[in-house]
């Protein structure tokens, strides 16, 4: 059996051995086993995780995000209700992560028959609200060092969490804040207004190989309102030993790095 | 109507509206011309180049080499019979380049229905032979500034082309070479094999984004038996401004960064 997702003229194929959960809710939720990926997590027909390379994406939304903060203690995750995300916030040992998923049945999917979160979703210092993260940064009074924004491919549920308004409410609560930016060789359109819609002082892209998403070719954006987003190299090493972070993919030099863009996509941001 | 390329577990799909070419001889030469990518030339089932990013592919494959020699006056290019990597050597302005493809069919149908080699082929300073990669380095009594060696994936035709003899005689007549060395992800035992092979005093791996490669991840190797392969960052720059070489795709930046590997990529060459 085969899943195909579909980009304009092109698609990704995977070989899937079974479907381990089905269900149609406020967003369509799939589960299968695949042949050579692990399980594979799958809303509205597009492939948010495998388990054989989730980790190169969880891992570069969020360490170059919390390693460019000093000391990040309080963390608020808007998406991610896989639990990957949050997975690699505790590794930087933070008192409290606030995850504000709008899909309740994604988190008990996932809890149940992914497992990526390795028990992150369980965690005692992990708050579960289960609401419109627009909403919720719409009506916060409180600060987080660090936010991190996991959405989805932008449809009808997450679309809003890359407008305007959400990045200046972002702004107002964080020091920092990282967010998935979409393709830029697929989805050139998103990514530029993702980058333009994020009204920061300062902010800069980055990118990441992940090989099941389109074309395998990635973008995250970091942005602040208030420092500078991407410290010395040494500063970065520096930290990521002191904290002792064990990573698959993520390395300081892999974190510097990943800010060269191709030349085609500077382009694409520049005009 | 589309094709697919299949992999371990997975594979490519491409919308194609017309098939240009279809031939086969030493190699199953295919044509088409796709919805989104241009022209695409596929061997044996493969995706060797579509127009839309094959300079993705040919940039990072060749001027990573060409800018970390002083001064490549003369160049052998094995395989990449499309032309593509002959198109970016010559903005370096060398005086011969040698292109030794064993295959005259790729030749002849990437001249008629391909043309990313914009004119090239039939540059007076390039020289086409068709003959075996493997016995021209063996038998050969020159000396190269640069051997960029563009194979396809191994098969009874390529194979040759990963072994440690060829890169011995290689190693003995150029100052460096450069191959693309397969996907990482995908093939990691050919990646490996390229590299435990490849016996120079000096050698680096460095990565690059091609989204019709599977998965998207794609790898290079760097080489010389005399001199280190990565210059410093100023050293690029200066060069390739002096040079004044127009790119989509490369920039100085980008070429310090994709030697930047992922962790569980240096695992693969490290053990």
């Amino acid at each position: 059996m085969e899943f195909v997702e579909r980009f304009n003229g092109s698609g990704l194929l995977i070989d899937v051995e079974e479907i381990i959960y089905d269900s149609k809710g406020l967003q369509h939720i799939q589960i299968f086993k695949t042949k050579d990926f692990g399980v594979m997590l799958v809303l509205d027909g597009k492939i948010q995780l495998t388990e054989r390379d989730e980790a190169f994406y969880h891992e570069m939304l969020v360490h170059p995000v919390m390693i460019t903060h000093e000391n990040p203690k309080k963390v608020l995750v808007i998406g991610g209700g896989d639990g990957g995300a949050v997975r690699e916030i505790l590794k930087h040992d933070p008192n409290e992560v606030v995850l504000v998923e709008i899909d309740r049945e994604v988190v008990n999917a996932c809890k149940r028959y992914v497992g990526i979160d390795r028990g992150a979703l369980n965690d005692p210092r992990v708050n579960l609200l289960f609401e419109d993260g627009l909403k919720f940064v719409r009506d916060c009074k409180e600060h987080f060092d660090v936010i991190v924004v996991d959405g989805t491919d932008p449809n009808p549920v997450s679309q809003a969490l890359i407008s305007r308004e959400f990045y200046k409410n972002c702004a107002k609560i964080c020091d920092y804040l990282a967010t998935q930016s979409q393709s830029p060789f697929v989805q050139g359109k998103y990514f530029k207004s993702i980058y333009a819609n994020a009204d920061f002082r300062f902010k800069r892209v980055y990118l990441g190989f992940v090989p099941t998403y389109p074309h395998g070719l990635w973008s995250y954006l970091i942005a602040s309102d208030r420092f500078e987003v991407l410290p010395s190299f040494e500063v970065l090493r520096e930290r990521f030993e002191k904290r002792e972070i064990e990573t698959i993919y993520y390395t300081p030099e892999v974190h510097v790095s990943a800010f060269a863009l191709p030349k085609w996509i500077q382009n694409l941001i520049s005009k």
